[in-house]
């Protein structure tokens, strides 16, 4: 049987602060260090193993795969980064604090951007403090300047079917180490959540998810490790 | 002009208790945790960058090349982790104390295991303490139970010739976080150094070796990015 567990990182910086993070590269603060540490006891004691590991090409989320993989004795396993597994993009919205966005905007515009599905906020700004343009960690991509979760969706599931698909279907335990809303992509797919359910579905910080997946992929089951 | 730069890991727990250690997978000290970081701030600061990493399968080396990239911004990195660039095994001297070997067997014949070209130091015993045949990160590896440098050399150069050569040839800039002997063995290719000098050519843990290569990987120079 498939193994496939999802871990979204440990706690950012910008989540300790509440500001819209999205594809900003922020650090994990102590308490996220502390999470990842424990996610990978946890995989350890509960004895899950790996073959190949995914994340995206932001520090919290490799970050979070490195110390849990160095707990569970596993740092020589092979891992992928690709900014397909990246947050969702939150444009103008980027570096922005949530209480003082809900201030400014109203509570009903902060909702609509943080939990509709297919409306994405603002563009960010050519030259913003926050454009990620001249990066060179994303030369060659077409890099968003806003995304809905719609969005983010269409840049996760191809990258899921070519890459991480058939490396399961091949017998390969895996992790992903990734962002809630990279994560709430493969969850969408994989448990068939709704279009308009989706986005209020939480996704904790350092809580391994475990699928339980047939030969075809179809999830079984699916729950936190910890309560196991 | 091709980048490469080369780094033996930061201080590890048995290079503190001065104990052979070859393939047994000893972690950092918090020097060695130090180094790492010191690593990276210099080549950040004298404006080194690098577009794929390579390491060997053992944590000393993997966590020292971790640290120094997030050191430098570079969490993001490819990193390409393979066995042909661990650590010398050592054999049955693996986990013994130096000077108690050598009070054992003389001071004379611990030279000869450490220093010669191609004597290889007694072979592990199947069973022992230090045996790694049953971890799967070597599964399908055809284990050495001992190694002289010759014989590290001769599964080092493939490696170098197959996975690294072609990616610097291609314009890619390198760094490779590895181990005393595997380093040396590409130094000795690099630099064209005897048979007989190689073995006594110290590489210190944590400093970055610079080496400057033209288009055919003939070495123009090589430094210590620290005295530059």
């Amino acid at each position: 049987m498939p193994t496939l567990v999802l871990i979204r990182h440990g706690q950012s910086s910008w989540n300790l602060e509440n500001r819209f993070t999205g594809w900003w590269d922020v650090n994990l603060t102590e308490l996220g260090i502390e999470e990842a540490r424990a996610a990978g006891a946890l995989m350890a004691e509960k004895g899950l193993d790996f073959d190949l590991c995914f994340t995206s090409l932001q520090t919290r989320a490799i970050k979070t795969l490195n110390i849990a993989l160095e707990t569970m004795g596993r740092l020589w396993l092979p891992i992928e980064k690709d900014w397909r597994l990246n947050e969702r993009h939150y444009g103008g919205l980027t570096g922005l604090n949530k209480a003082e966005t809900a201030a400014l905007h109203g509570d009903d515009q902060v909702k609509i951007w943080r939990r509709s599905f297919d409306i994405p906020p603002p563009v960010q700004d050519k030259g913003s403090e926050y454009d990620l343009s001249a990066d060179r960690r994303y030369a060659g991509i077409d890099i968003p300047n806003t995304e809905s979760l719609k969005d983010t969706i269409a840049r996760v599931l191809p990258y899921w079917e070519s890459r991480i698909a058939p490396e399961l279907k091949a017998g390969k335990r895996i992790v992903i180490s990734a962002h809630g809303n990279s994560l709430r992509a493969l969850v969408k797919h994989l448990s068939h959540i709704s279009d308009d359910d989706i986005a209020s579905l939480e996704i904790p910080t350092g809580q391994p998810i475990v699928y339980e997946l047939d030969d075809a992929l179809t999830a079984l089951d699916r729950y936190y490790l910890s309560e196991r």
